[in-house]
């Protein structure tokens, strides 16, 4: 299927860890509608996955990117602007990394060294990449840049931990960055929302399962996979949502709208 | 326990059924807290309900007011200025109910009339409220309205059927004539969302034991009462809150905030 | 400029008044994107307009529809189900009327008979349109339908008068309605909340050239025109954004997430 | 004025710089209202303030604390139980400070090591004072803990720069903890979110007047004074507002819910 809605235009993915990756997906589907891309991860992740596979499948280099690091910034934005000969088009970031969670810290006892560090790659991270694009000149007027997130941002859900922090740290950045980058170079900056999501990294969240059931339930549609946040992502990029910007998307069935469902009640009263 | 924190003050309550109702702890508190009261329900709920009781034990006059009717509205004011001999500063506004619901019609198939009379009695009265008391100059500066609504305007809830559209447009009422009411003469209008409460309206609600269930147990601090609602519009109806209007406020034990909590994951991991 | 976007798929346009319409915008965007299109209007809306040029120009045919009546409802699926061939895949509702602004009366003054008719027209008529659909298996899975809504739904801009409470009414059955059609039957529904729009019907509200200004002067990216509005509602129409549902969406180059620019100040300080 | 609504009640409050804090009113505020009081702040805010001037009126010790180190937090709580004889009931979190907009720097151009300090003073300090607390059990069940925040988390006001993305950090801190300090103990947290105040800290920021004139003008029932916080304040940590948790509560005469005034359209006009 393509409808060649990137066609001519040129983006970075973060993220693309493996197949399950959300971000593998987007990256697939936006060579499939007609986008050069180029892909980048941290290195230990690039060590840790399989990145080269996709690379090869969709022509794209692979550059890597230490998200808290300024010089790495700078050099991603700056090969990338080198192979794309100039300007590009849009980025996907789908980068979060939460050190108190993987060091099994409950969130009421957590390390704010590691805090901070959590912080810096989950968060500012977004900061930093926008940033070095608008000092380098590097995106098309009317470019988009889309960050994944999570309604943990808005409502408590325990297990997420100190993610939910992030994650509004995050949205609150898009929505900053985006009004200065629209006003400067009329770039739209948005957050899209996902239902949790069965990736490697999603899965490494304790009770993961019984959420993911939870989630299911809740959400009259069922949860979105990533096949389909990679469609709605391509939307996000083309030229047909370019008065969107600032805003954070739910792309998750319904279930941010939804108070309960007849199933969850009826499960309930077991 | 009483604080005097509505000492000369004065103010009408609507919506006191009996004992278990929200108004009535309200009406009784404000009292406590050494206001005076007039007492209004509709002529139907005043001959099932209790509201004589109460109203000897507060020493308020009671005074019938179909709420659809711009007459009653008129006289209900008017009596209320002539008993309290000029102005009044508070109101609450505990009104709700739905024909559709009381008929057992399902939310995809509502008769329309039904409906439009939900809506007359549940939001527009608060309308005809605020308006009959601007035309009659009958709030004094820094007068306090207060209506009850339920999260199920901002999340859909299945069972609060065509109630949940009725509290959506109640809160767009609070909201747009606050905004008047504040430029004209400084009187502020909130609505309070409450906890879903065993009310002897409330309890009519299909389905009502699951869901009080399913809320308390997604509530980190548990459901609120109707005495701590009370407490609550207390604080609303004094001069310590005077520059909050056209607001929404949750009191709720943090439901509206909650995505999920342990106990409901552990629950659907059954 | 086409992508294909809507290839095979069928769907219903309300509101194309005019050339200067989004509903008309839409209709000819859905139609270069590979969709067949019926056109429907008020009675008399279809007198003062010129929607034949439209339907000629896009090989639609026009259904005359009071969207007050159940019978014109009925009539109007029946006959689209009979046109399509069977059942079809989105539906674009772009109506509302205020006959309190029409007839001059403030907010606070507002005549309830006049408003009644106002939610009717404005609202429950997309629960009218979602009920028939519904009751007749109109909508095939994963079907699309978007109603336009503006952000005095959520915050107040007092020359709006009705129309707020309206939009709220509205935009809270999109979520309603738009639970039970995603459990029945996987349709979603959304509501697209669109800058300032100078339409024919728009530019009737009082002040709206101070309005439109200011609205320019705090929205990022400018305030989003109807081709531009068609162009994202053909975005929510398509396979691309199956699990967003339930949702509000801002169109509007950033003025829902922006509080104030430096051009607003700059002009407060003159 | 008082109505004793504190008596028996203890708690801390920071950021009592000079007479026009926010804090320095809500201490003499729960002074009034018979609340026993420690007072702390930075050891560099107490030299340049006039807090002991405070201490004194209200008969309470001052203990210095840096809100970024866990060693003068935790001595903080514990010299202030030892002071109160056991635990206490309420805590004001009022503390902020950007490293970047002091430095000078906009918004697109900060100093990543800058922010991180500026997150870690604003924002985890809330983190850190209520972990310290819960590790201490030093708040008393029900008690009741403010953070101090602004509407910049939500919508986007440029020169409020990277204090934005703090408060949408320390907004999301008080939701978390909030979330686990209900659960274990009946701690409840909120923010309040108060327009903008003329306070020592408040107007260093740049365009400060242009925009307290804007907000002005921009709501229905005017700024709210640091007076009038103080009394909103107390009525949250009284026993009267027990199942207000995990909020963001605006203070601010409507400013929050208002889209435009009459007044600010035809300034706009000019």
């Amino acid at each position: 299927m393509s409808y060649n809605l990137l066609k001519g235009k040129k983006g970075i993915i973060f993220g693309a860890l493996d197949e399950r990756s959300i971000a593998w997906k987007t990256a697939e589907r936006c060579f499939e509608e007609g986008a050069q891309i180029v892909l980048t991860n941290a290195p230990v992740a690039m060590r840790m996955g399989e990145i080269n596979k996709l690379a090869e499948k969709i022509n794209a280099p692979v550059i890597a990117c230490d998200v808290t690091s300024n010089e790495d910034m700078d050099a991603l934005i700056s090969k990338s602007k080198e192979h794309f000969g100039g300007q590009f088009d849009f980025v996907l970031h789908s980068v979060g990394m939460s050190l108190n969670m993987r060091k099994g810290k409950s969130y009421t006892e957590i390390d704010y060294g590691f805090n901070q560090k959590t912080l810096d790659i989950s968060a500012m991270s977004l900061h930093r990449l926008l940033a070095t694009c608008m000092k380098m000149d590097a995106l098309r007027e009317w470019g988009s840049v889309i960050a994944l997130t999570y309604i943990a941002a808005q409502r408590v859900f325990p297990d997420y931990n100190e993610m939910a922090d992030a994650k509004a740290l995050l949205e609150s950045i898009a929505r900053s960055f985006g009004y200065q980058y629209a006003i400067k170079n009329k770039v739209r900056v948005n957050t899209v929302s996902q239902s949790p999501t069965r990736t490697t990294a999603g899965s490494g969240v304790k009770g993961f399962d019984g959420f993911m059931n939870y989630a299911e339930q809740m959400s009259p549609l069922g949860n979105a996979t990533s096949e389909d946040c990679a469609n709605y992502v391509i939307t996000l990029f083309s030229d047909l949502t370019k008065y969107v910007t600032m805003q954070n998307l739910f792309h998750d069935g319904g279930f941010s709208m939804t108070g309960v469902t007849q199933r969850v009640v009826e499960q309930m009263e077991k």
